[in-house]
């Protein structure tokens, strides 16, 4: 039977028609609107899913369930929404009650990295794996886990914010607020802050020549350039694997994942940025001379991943 | 029905009759004997067993179960001890096949800590929590997860080895040879080690004389002068209770536990040092001003949590 799977963004709300095998067979687009309020976005997420539905010649009613990601915290069982700052400051909101009553099938909710590494769990880099960390990077840094085979998220559903453990005691801020969150050393966000850095210090790098001819500096001007083998761009590279490396280290150490997998825009460096990580990765993990250490992978579904978990947050 | 549960440590296993509601209603203790090699120390726990069964009337035949919490990485379900350094080294031994064969009644197996966050769990500090964290500090940093109601031990088992996740990238020298990890700033071994190193700046510290009376510096020198106001003692204080309440944070971001407790010998310093810990603990916590953070608590079992929580690990 066809489910359907919504995933919400801080600009577009995706929704897919998705078969039992997790293949995506329809998927539209609409805006968010997040200007319009509360009550704008969750109507908006319910035509999101009707037009999916229509798409594929049906309505709503003819799906199994609907699944929606949202990107924020919340609490899967009672679906309150506590906070989803890019959809307009979402706060303590009851949106799986709210958006229940606008379409006539089960409705699952959960958080966007939490969908994605159900998606890829299912159909992606980790099918098949039972225990499976993955972080999306990007402008913050997103964490799902599959532990046993089933979605963790923690006490009330608001665990697994990997993205702000801790990296570094009292180290760089963060964007929330905190100091020394992974996130502020791995995300794209902070990538672009190093390489911005090191561009200063280096006026003769052709991070510089690059950057101008792009209109920006962005997480892919250290990588292009160390590939041309720039030597402050490598510098910059090398560093920021090293704290990636880290922090993947730290939460093999805490959830011993069978695969780790890399989402989000800088996982487009592929192989170059994942044999890096390979390679750094035991000196990082205890015991990993004895145990070993899980491939880190690429992550495959792209922006797929998080529609595909969304239709299946039921079955982890 | 009794069950009864068993507690191996580097020096001491202690065995003891537990009931239905984990009372400890008698307990032995017997020398682990590593320096015997493997197969005498699994003689030893199955004769420990026996010993607490006997003191209590019985054999061991009439008792439901019994459940052994082993200091070292194991996998609870094939019962595989991967590594176990303070018994003699062991390496990859089939524990729990050994000792089945020695002992007539249903055996499991668990880490020690894990062990102890069962008992704290179904009789301790933590008593009724559906999801709890716990560190136990000594000569280093031992944790235990209960997620949802379940012990949390990660991919085969050998996950929530909490001492070895990371505090400071690039950090201090952890006793495993790594660097950062929780366990290099926050065993009762680095707190000695920053201990000594205030004593070494300050040679009018009253640590000095405190030290030179216990004939020691241990976990309680820098505490005990702090409390009598010693400027050196307190600035160690402050600044080991911060790596901790950071360790503390980042654990609660991704576990959002409804209660930390801290155990280990570190936590007879009571309500001095947790009343620090708590007041520290939301500057660590990602959105701690909208979500909250649990209480840090003070184990309460004791030596007990591991001979309770191995008894009933059947039950979480």
């Amino acid at each position: 039977m066809l489910r359907l799977g919504v995933d919400v963004g801080g600009t577009f709300i995706k929704a897919g028609v998705v078969d039992e095998n997790c293949a995506i067979l329809h998927k539209v687009s609409v805006p968010t609107g997040g200007d319009g309020g509360y009550p704008a976005v969750v109507e908006n997420i319910a035509h999101a899913a009707e037009l999916a539905a229509r798409v594929a010649g049906k309505t709503v009613a003819d799906f199994e369930g609907v699944g929606i990601g949202i990107p924020g915290l919340l609490d899967p069982k009672s679906g309150v929404v506590v906070l989803a700052p890019n959809l307009g400051g979402w706060r303590d909101v009851a949106f799986l009650e709210a958006i229940q009553k606008l379409l006539p099938v089960p409705v699952r909710v959960g958080n966007d990295a939490n969908c994605a590494v159900v998606g890829e769990t299912l159909a992606g880099a980790a099918k098949g794996c039972e225990n499976v960390v993955m972080l999306t990077l990007g402008t913050g840094v997103g964490g799902g886990i599959i532990a046993d085979g089933k979605l963790f998220v923690g006490g009330r559903g608001l665990g697994a914010e990997l993205g702000h453990m801790v990296l570094q005691m009292e180290g760089e801020t963060c964007g929330c607020g905190r100091k020394g969150c992974i996130e502020a050393y791995c995300s794209v966000t902070a990538l672009v802050k190093q390489t911005r850095a090191a561009m200063e210090k280096d006026p003769h790098s052709a991070m510089h020549a690059f950057a101008k001819e792009a209109g920006l500096v962005d997480g892919r001007t250290a990588f292009e350039c160390a590939k041309k083998g720039d030597r402050a761009a490598l510098a910059v590279v090398e560093t920021y694997t090293r704290y990636l490396a880290n922090a993947v280290g730290s939460l093999v150490v805490a959830f011993r994942p069978d695969v780790v997998l890399i989402g989000g825009g800088l996982s487009n460096q592929g192989a170059y940025l994942m044999d890096k990580l390979n390679a750094l990765l035991p000196q990082y993990v205890f015991a990993s001379d004895i145990l070993g250490v899980p491939p880190i992978l690429r992550a495959t579904l792209g922006n797929d991943a998080g529609t595909i978990g969304a239709a299946f947050l039921d079955r982890v």
